[in-house]
């Protein structure tokens, strides 16, 4: 199998990410964004929906969606898991991953592509072209604000995002605080000092420099 | 365990149609929306964003979030399984699963909410007042009828969203259209024969009463 991702992408990061826990070693082929080869026939030969990153098997089926990528990849390589070790493990980790995503990733990405002067028309990933709504930058930027306070009490409680044992959730929770610093120039505020502590260590781990 | 949830809420619909599915039988514990039951203190203690459908198991703790409650109870109860029976069927179907959420339920549901005058101040659902986006409304819409096309051109080629079975996929499309008609006053258009044709089979299961 090999995977096609973008260096800049932060999608591809969580699965470059999770690959690194894994200690998986995977062919990985760019996808130039700058360049739009997203859009190019050949891509979207791969992924109709022109959106990296996807996970080509080796009979020639194609999935995208990082929580798919994930997911397959966990049930092939089942040592180290990322998504727990019993069901009831593996449902709070989908349910803070999806908090993570829904509450911080999701309104950053949004936060970013109503305002970049280089997506006008292109508010959504995706085939379709939809115009930036401007008002939605200020709104998203209250939402990750909102996520850094309500994260912060969770790590209060405990030790990585879903629990005792570093998830996926992390995984989503850190590329967010990356991209968020990055693109909305938001690091995460000295008040939400649990947080913090929390980003520390979990940016020292070797995979984060995936 | 125990289901809190509300009858008009589409969310605690996904769960139910998939208890139906699956044959499980579960206590309901109904929360009433409309005297704002989910901010009441009591509701508060079991599931502090304040939101159906909510799992509590038998000792105490409580799983959130649709697809964390699917995966427990598909684990819980693997007979008749709706993520698939291998783990290509499992990623293909939470890929298919998560685009009819991201692409259609989610959009119908931020057109609904951006517009209510009842929801005013209350754009997201969750522990945080957001204020709505009228510019938001018209671009759901749109992403609901590109979602309309986009899943004909897949039903086209595909007996269930996420191919020869019956899975959650075809939940959430399910429960998509039949709130986009709703509430949106968007039922899928006679040029969406693939997807009509498709919905007439779905919703004819004893499970769509749910």
């Amino acid at each position: 199998m090999k995977l096609y991702h973008a260096q800049s992408s932060p999608n591809s990061r969580r699965v470059r990410i999770f690959i690194a826990e894994k200690g998986i070693s995977l062919p990985l082929h760019p996808v130039n964004l700058r360049e739009k080869e997203q859009f190019s026939d050949w891509f979207k030969a791969i992924n109709p929906r022109q959106q990296v990153p996807v996970l080509v098997l080796d009979d020639g089926r194609t999935l995208a969606e990082v929580p798919a990528i994930w997911r397959y990849l966990e049930e092939t390589f089942p040592e180290h898991p990322l998504f727990g070790a019993d069901a009831v493990d593996e449902a709070l980790i989908t349910m803070w991953e999806r908090r993570a995503e829904l509450d911080g990733f999701a309104p950053a990405m949004e936060g970013v592509r109503n305002d970049a002067t280089g997506l006008k028309g292109r508010a959504l990933s995706g085939p379709h072209d939809y115009d930036q709504i401007p008002e939605l930058v200020e709104r998203s930027k209250r939402r990750v604000s909102d996520f850094y306070e309500d994260f912060n009490s969770r790590l209060e409680e405990a030790h990585f995002v879903a629990g005792d044992d570093f998830s996926v959730a992390d995984i989503t929770a850190l590329v967010t605080v990356d991209f968020a610093t990055a693109e909305l120039k938001m690091p995460l505020p000295a008040s939400a000092y649990a947080f913090r502590r929390w980003y520390e260590k979990v940016a020292a781990r070797p995979s984060a420099k995936a």
